[in-house]
């Protein structure tokens, strides 16, 4: 990897997940563009498309017409192996909460690997603990205490200005750490702990999703490598065997 | 100085010159205040006060409300020590090139002792030669070179960011190099500096504008001290002094 390598820049996605105002869409395209960043992705958007994010959009609507839509944060986020999350700083949030620099080393590291994401909320309620529980950091724009409510698109652009400051300024990268599983790999993961802690019946059947949430956290926190992700598995279907052995020992006895 | 005085903020100010849009103006409040920053004032605005420039503002009206509506530039700048321009990169303009961080630190050490500026000119036209002539610097965002059009808000936010990511870093600051004549100071300057140079029949009376032009971006690359300002006013003094007794002299052997 060299420096200014564009590749990098278009491993990076912008993810918006539910936006209200169309013109914010478009808004954040410009702010995007303006820093070289080109992937838009658009979960379960209110309007689009739509004319006033083409208006809003104005010399970058090449990024309107490319971006994708998804009907959910899983399903954007499914070949990438880093999302961070755009917050407020929360305090019920266990998750690495990192500086708009430091993210921007971290997304650009990984990028030179794979897809990486940033997950905007929206507007007003900004990202819900669902879709915290798929990001794997939470990134926090240290704003004015009394007034912190920046907008959509402006905190696109602070964003996708550091990301093009830190991508300026660095010659070169060092590896990614590990190889981390792709969102759509811990998702399978996730459906495969479901099912299997169901059959140990540890799962709460009136309740399931609660527990769920506590261990997504959990991985998300750690973020998982590919290798890490073939272990718990391989765990899972030997206690899944276990489980149905013991199953069916307990059937023949009682027969 | 200590870490984080409110004063400093307080001391740096936003102008707009010639803004098209209301909703930028609003927006651009929004901005501001989510970085800290509270005093706007607005160069002879289209439309101002106006009910897209509130909305835009959403928890910030305060700051519109609180805004100094001025007819130009220089009444904006006239208490002011330091004016930088934000601009695109323009090969025909002499003045200092600075970076957001670098114009971030050069404004909050100057705001240690008094009223510094960020100047934004027109959406579409940008700041023009004659709005440049009052700045003694120019910043420049690092934008994509295929599409470097920021909304006007989008590079107030940048801006506004960096300067408090800037202030929140830094503990104490240098004390600035010198006493630093206002922009009022140096305008009587300018003025004493054409009416010298018109009495000593230098300046074309066809154009003198051109000239006084390069005179003022000579200076303001410079920045004066008002020291200096008093010592070039004394020698402007002498000057007409000088040719003020040459004309009588030369009136004298006339008769």
């Amino acid at each position: 990897m060299t420096l200014s390598d564009p590749k990098l820049l278009a491993n990076i996605r912008i993810v918006l997940t539910r936006t209200s105002h169309p013109g914010n869409i478009g808004a954040a395209a410009r702010a995007m563009k303006t820093m070289g960043l080109s992937q838009l992705v658009l979960v379960d958007p209110a309007v689009f498309p739509n004319s006033q994010a083409d208006a809003m959009a104005a010399g970058s609507t090449d990024l309107l017409a490319q971006a994708r839509v998804c009907s959910t944060l899983a399903e954007a986020l499914a070949d990438t192996t880093l999302a961070l999350g755009v917050s407020a700083r929360r305090r019920d949030i266990v998750a690495e909460v990192m500086t708009p620099p430091e993210a921007s080393i971290r997304l650009l590291t990984e990028a030179q690997v794979g897809s990486v994401a940033l997950v905007f909320g929206n507007e007003t309620s900004g990202l819900s603990n669902e879709e915290l529980g798929l990001c794997q950091g939470l990134i926090t724009i240290a704003a004015n205490p009394e007034y912190s409510s920046l907008n959509l698109a402006a905190a696109v652009q602070v964003l996708s200005y550091e990301i093009r400051q830190t991508w300026l300024e660095h010659v070169s990268w060092p590896q990614p750490e590990m190889d981390a599983a792709t969102g759509d790999e811990v998702e399978k993961f996730y459906g495969h702990l479901e099912t299997a802690l169901s059959e140990l019946e540890f799962l709460n059947p009136g309740s399931p999703g609660k527990l769920m949430l506590k261990l997504r956290r959990l991985f998300a926190r750690t973020r998982l490598a590919k290798e890490e992700v073939n272990i718990l598995r391989g765990i899972l279907t030997a206690a899944q065997e276990a489980k149905q052995a013991a199953v069916k020992a307990r059937n023949r006895d009682a027969e």
